[in-house]
């Protein structure tokens, strides 16, 4: 076979950069994989040149259907987004018994396990390396690199976007709102930027990897979700000072027979290595046996960095056709059909770990030793404590870092030293990781 | 196929790590394969039971033929070391039409092509992702995820004993035999550790690495090395001061239409990426156009970090059995057979960077002068100058930092210097990267 050909659907960003590579690069990608890979179809509702790439004539049409049931071309990508239309897409194209890539990560989260049988069925690839962490090599590092690794724990930093606003609240002490109308402004987040800012984003993401690294798929809904709207000056200061950087972080870890997941901001140390992972990096540090500690860092959005990871999974496609290999049993995912069973989640009310409280109290004798006294009371020891000076309607912060100790009894607490009378606004909590 | 046997070469650390795993994880990798992985043979001219793992009866043999040799094992795991026996072992198993698993860096650096060629005219695989930074996945990063990618520059961490020793006497200001002698003890330096320190063991590393992602073999001698042991506290301590850290880099880079490959300490950034790894860790930093700048962190050696990237191979291999998948026109290596090409190699005199110089001068007026009107007369101007207290012998150390220069020039200059007599010693020069 001297070519085979690929159908795109959808032409927008990404779309662009893989037909710039596809087109662009074309003589460079035959040498390495020993055919040429060819842009057959292209569609997309809007019509129109886009710039740094020039599809040859007839290439560009308006009507998916002319690329879905096109018998020459055995590839799909997919690059509509969306649940929808990408959905019904995706489903047609494996039915047709093509290979599909996509970077559809909220499609996978939450259809994923459907898609997958049905790509299994028709004995076809469901590639989609695209759709966490951009051009981190993640997902093959989890599905062959690590395939004998039994993980203890996953903690990534996999939303760009607040990524950027927190490493520039630490950088310049400022507050929320004002970094994320700049971000904007750049083009680092978007003008509804709900689903990066609300932990959204991050836990599609989340849901995949734990499918890879665990084997297993998760409810997408169970995934415990909490943003970074609530991280305040006076935090990142806080965190700044003891030698943590906040970040908002999405963490699976194998809790007896279950796994924890969940997306959370969190205090991590500045020396560890995720704390370095700054701007719109996003890294994936994973933990477990028999590699040890890994980590994986990159660019996890944007144009040209995600269209090689869509590319990617198109030549690793193409050379399976060359090879004339048959269904892989497992090719694109890491478990067998067989064990594609529910791992139980565990809820996060029972997560062990530190934390780090800041409380508004009136600057009053003994407010310190009743705060300690509760949180004694439900088995929480204080492994440090801080007053800050700063007056705000008569009151003051005060800061505190607690050994391990159960979230539940966190929570229990809390709701006790929010009962104060001396206490002036709800007291916040992040939990500590790494 | 409900079996694939496996036959392994060489029982010592890593073979036993691998043995472990295949035995021990048998049910595991059975769940994610979707066929048993069977370890049929154990080759090693030393007999004798090795820890944490039982083999069954018949297993164990002293004869590597009758593991060479058996018609029911298509995979082969040579773990021998060395590039005597190991070559004539794996050239027989890939002659006989067996696929080969390796981790034998030197092998792959010095036979590499011959080695190929031969496992792709057999059509079967030669794979050897061990070789390179243990269970960091750099190599199927390469050839796979960043198939698309054209490198800039590659800049890697990938020899821990000398890491190791760096990362201590930038911690403790020690002097370089005294750490040594700590790691041998340690077990994180061999008892001859000279081909960790002098940089032999990084360049057959970086040899694979430039072949990986250039698509092409490089002449193992024309890859510039320089070790570790000129490092003084003092460098340490001067890069301590400005905010660097100095590392044994492996370095490639594209320069015009050739390649720039060397292994030698460098002086880089704390906060650059790699500045923050430390110890026994290794890193690879790449940096090329669609993905842009990348890094991939984790253990570089060690029995079951190692012996989970051989695993890793061996199920890619079994995964393609049970897939029925032909010969892969390049399924182990970035590059097809016809492009097999000599990459010209830049010669490390054309360099341009940045470069910190140590002299050793009687503390006399008008010194610094000279210097600098030398430097100043090869084009080089210098960045950063600062002259230490520390007396020795009468003499004081300068410490300095250019702007971009030629190495040829610096060269030149560097031996004008010394031919100064107010000169007390040698001077000393490291490149400055990232």
């Amino acid at each position: 076979m001297n070519e085979i050909k690929v159908g795109l659907l959808g032409y927008g960003t990404i779309g662009t950069g893989v037909a710039r590579l596809l087109v662009n690069d074309a003589k460079f990608l035959k040498q390495r994989v020993g055919a040429s890979i060819k842009l057959a179809k292209v569609a997309d509702i809007k019509p129109g040149k886009r710039p740094g790439v020039k599809l040859a004539k007839g290439v560009f049409t308006t009507a998916a259907d002319k690329v879905l049931d096109d018998p020459d071309i055995p590839i799909i990508v997919e690059l509509i987004g969306g649940k929808t239309l990408a959905k019904e897409f995706v489903k047609r194209a494996l039915t047709n018994g093509k290979h599909v890539v996509t970077a559809n990560k909220a499609l996978l989260a939450t259809h994923g396990e459907e898609l997958f049988r049905l790509a299994y069925r028709k004995k076809v690839k469901l590639a989609f390396e695209a759709s966490v962490g951009g051009a981190i090599p993640i997902l093959r590092t989890l599905r062959e690199s690590f395939v004998a690794t039994r993980f203890s724990s996953i903690m990534a930093i996999i939303n760009g976007t607040s990524n950027y606003i927190l490493t520039e609240m630490t950088r310049r002490g400022a507050d929320f709102n004002e970094v994320l109308a700049e971000a904007q402004k750049l083009g680092y987040a978007e003008a509804d930027p709900t689903f990066d800012i609300d932990g959204t984003d991050a836990a599609h993401k989340l849901a995949i990897l734990v499918m890879m690294a665990y084997g297993t798929s998760v409810k997408f809904s169970k995934i415990y979700r909490e943003g970074i709207t609530g991280i305040t000056p006076l935090d990142m200061a806080f965190a700044k000072e003891f030698g943590y950087r906040i970040k908002l972080l999405a963490i699976a870890r194998s809790a007896g027979q279950s796994v924890e997941a969940g997306v959370h901001p969190a205090l991590i140390r500045e020396d560890h290595v995720m704390g370095g992972v700054e701007g719109v990096l996003n890294a994936v540090y994973l933990k477990g046996e028999p590699n040890g500690e890994a980590m994986l860092v990159g660019h996890g959005a944007g144009m040209m960095p995600t269209a090689g990871a869509v590319v990617a999974d198109v030549v690793a496609i193409a050379r399976g056709i060359l090879a004339g290999s048959g269904p892989h049993r497992a090719p694109m995912r890491a478990w067998p059909e067989e064990s594609f069973g529910k791992l139980p989640m565990a809820n996060i009310k029972d997560r062990r770990g530190a934390y780090y409280l800041r409380c508004k109290v009136l600057d009053k004798p003994g407010i310190l030793s009743k705060i300690s006294g509760i949180l004694g009371a439900h088995r929480i020891s204080i492994a440090q404590v801080m007053q800050k000076d700063r007056h705000q309607d008569g009151a003051v912060p005060i800061f505190l870092l607690t050994h391990e100790a159960v979230e539940k009894d966190l929570l229990a607490a809390v709701r006790k030293i929010d009962r104060l009378p001396m206490v002036k606004a709800k007291t916040a909590f992040l939990r500590i990781e790494g």
